[in-house]
This record gives structure tokens, sequence and C-alpha cells, in this order.
């Protein structure tokens, strides 16, 4: 089997940078951990939270700390460090090799969960991070198994088109994601994209950030790790 | 313009853990960094140094510090961990977006520069962290522009073939880069694993890691900054 990542961001319309963060970081135990995290407001002052946030999520992954205490140590920080004035949203996706298993730990947005036996949309209710005392994720850990699919978003996406009012509810965004078929993360990322720009005439009225993963029954030949980015200058 | 950035890592045979470790974080004021390290001996072992100094390494660039002194901090650090007596090589590839430049810092192999300009070897000596007080990286810094390549690896790729006394030079494999003209960057680390796969008969003597980043005249239509991630299960 082979696990596939992709993710895309683009900023909000006429602001230079996005508010959102992505990152990924090995996980010393084995697998990969990837942090989406949306800071309150757009532009340079929610890039900072973002990024803060991401972060501290993302250096005690690395270190070995589980997804449920790096997603409440990212909250105590920000918490700590803004006085629970600023809030930001935090979906932390992890593949972990040592359970075998994908762990989705939410404090945000609702995430699409796709596989063999149909599509879910994991949507119990979650607060942001930043503001209210003892705020923890919700998580759900998936065994790995070929066909499994992991969609996470900043709701920039659910927002897209809300000026025309063409907005998107998360269950029909999950509805024409499962009649895509088994596409491939970027395949499935890059519709999404386009979808959101076309709802928002190709001027996104918030920062879009798609993160998609997948297990797939093949296998690259030659057997490497492999990383691609591409940043437009 | 584009940046484009692709890394590849396979293991030596018969090891299942590699003991490089290519990582990657986003600049707080700017740009992207890329960590690639190589620890002493291999699979487990070298895995836990070269994980230790890249997350030390990319902990710091993700909070602005300035890559010489992010490079220098890994070593002072692997250097009171290990009592000076485990070494690993260390080189940073950073986009950044404030100087408008590549900056590639080196404390291990040499590093491959390509232009509009020509081909260059970036091989000045420089020692590997983690042993001799003062371990400082050789820095070099260049313009962006459309055509600019820059090519990183692992001491893996220098040695393989060496069994069958076939191994390439670095000035041999930069000759063989040069000859490709304007690949791009995932085109470019393939061709490279694979060739040295080739010498090693498909079963490699040492961990490889290449790292690949270019900067490109052409730029996606969507605007996005993407990243995509493939992990053999």
């Amino acid at each position: 089997m082979q696990f596939e990542a992709a993710a895309a961001k683009v900023s909000k319309y006429a602001v230079s940078e996005s508010g959102d963060t992505i990152e990924s970081v090995e996980r010393p135990h084995g697998g990969i951990s990837f942090v989406l995290a949306d800071g309150q407001r757009s532009g340079r002052p929610a890039k900072l939270i973002s990024n803060l946030v991401a972060r501290k999520a993302i250096s005690l992954l690395g270190e070995g700390v589980r997804d449920g205490a790096a997603g409440r140590a990212a909250h105590d920080y920000l918490c700590t460090h803004r006085g629970g004035r600023v809030s930001a949203t935090l979906t932390i996706v992890s593949l972990d090799l040592v359970s075998r298993t994908l762990v989705i730990s939410r404090n945000g947005p609702p995430v699409f969960l796709l596989g063999p036996d149909g599509a879910r949309l994991l949507d119990e209710a979650s607060e942001p991070i930043g503001i209210h005392a003892g705020t923890k994720p919700m998580i759900e850990e998936v065994p790995l198994q070929a066909g499994l699919r992991v969609v996470a978003f900043s709701d920039g996406l659910l927002d897209a088109g809300v000026r025309y009012h063409q907005a998107m509810p998360a269950e029909a965004w999950l509805e024409l994601v499962a009649g895509w078929g088994e596409t491939d993360t970027e395949e499935l990322a890059g519709r999404l994209l386009e979808r959101a720009l076309a709802l928002d005439r190709g001027r996104p009225e918030d920062d879009i950030s798609i993160l998609v993963v997948g297990v797939y029954a093949r296998r690259r030949a030659d057997g490497a790790r492999w990383l691609a980015m591409k940043v437009p200058l």
C-alpha cells in the first residue's frame, strides 16, 4: 500500500498572505502528521496566529507527543499567549505507523472520511482553540486500508460563494467528493479548489486551504518516500 | 515565477528505516526552508540523530532564526547532547522571500547549483556537525531567477555503486545533471535516484536522499501553494 497526501492553499482575494498554515512533520515512532490551522481574521494578523498554533503542534508531534495532547497544548499555548481573546481552528491528520491508523483531531470545520464502506461527515460539535478553558479536540481513529481517504479544510471552503448565495453546506461537498470515486489526492484537492474558486468567481472571500490524505493499493517501483512543493512567487 | 521542490528518500537495502531526515517548514517572514540531515551509521540509531538535528534546525527556522544561526545551533545541540561523539551532516536550502534569494548552508556533501549562467559545484571543505567546537556551515546565497536550480543529497548518492567500483564523483554527477537541461524538480530527483539505484544494482549500500529545488518562469493558474507527499507502507 501507499500513503499519499496533497494540500493546496490560496489567500483571500487581494490579500497577499494566507492566514492559514499547513505544515507536516515526521513522527519519531513512524508516520507523518499534518496540521491545518486557520487564525481568526485574515492576512498578516491571522497568519501570525495560525503559524504560532501550527508550530506548537508540529514541534510537539515531532517529539513524539500524541495527537490529543498536542492539540490540547496548542490550545493552552494560544490561550496563555493571547489571554483567551484570539481564536483559531486546528485540524491534525496523522498517519500513525505504530497503531496503523489515520488519526483525525478536530477543533474546527467538519472533515470528510471516505472508505470502502462509504462516506461519512465528521462534524460533531467542536470548539475552536484559544478561548475557553478545557477545550479539547474531537478525535477519530481509523485503521489503514486501501481506499481510505480523509479531506480536511479551513472554513473558506464552506464559505465559498456565500456572497452570491451559492455556498454549499458540508453535506453537499461530501456528496460531490463521494461521487468522484477513488481519485488520487492531488486530483481531489485540485477539483475541490477549482469548485471553490468558481463559487467565489475567482476572487476568494476568505483564505481557502484543503488537505487530502489517502491510502492506495498501488506502490511506487522505486520504494522511495517523495515530497513535492510548489509556491507561486 | 514559481518555486518548486522535490525530495526523494530510500533506505539502505534490507534496513527498514532510512537514517536520513528531510523536513520542511514555512519561514515566518516569508518563504520555505528544507533541512536534509544524515546521521552517522544507518537504521534506527542514525535516524534518531538525524531527526534530533533536523527538528532543532526546523524549529529555529520556523521561529524566524536565520539559516547560519540555525545550523550552528543544531551543531551545538548535537555536540552537547552526545558529548562530541556522534556526527551528522546537515544541509539547509531556503527560499528566502525577504532577501529574494536561495540560501544554501552546508555541513556535509557538495551541492549542485545550476542556473542560466551554467553549473557549479559547491564543495568547499565543510565539517560534519556534532564533533568539533566552533563548527559552522558554508553558506551561499543566490538571487532568485528563473532557471535556477539547487540539488542537495546525502552521501549515499556519491557512494552508490562503490561495491562494484562504479561510484561517480560529484563532478560526474553534476555533468550528468547539467546535460539534462531544464527538467522540473521531480523529474530531476527521479532521474538521479534511478541512476543511483542502478549503480547499486537495486540494493542501496547506504541511505540515499535527494532534494531538488528550482525557480521556473511558469505559474499555476490557480495561484495556490501546493504540497504533495507519498509514503510506501
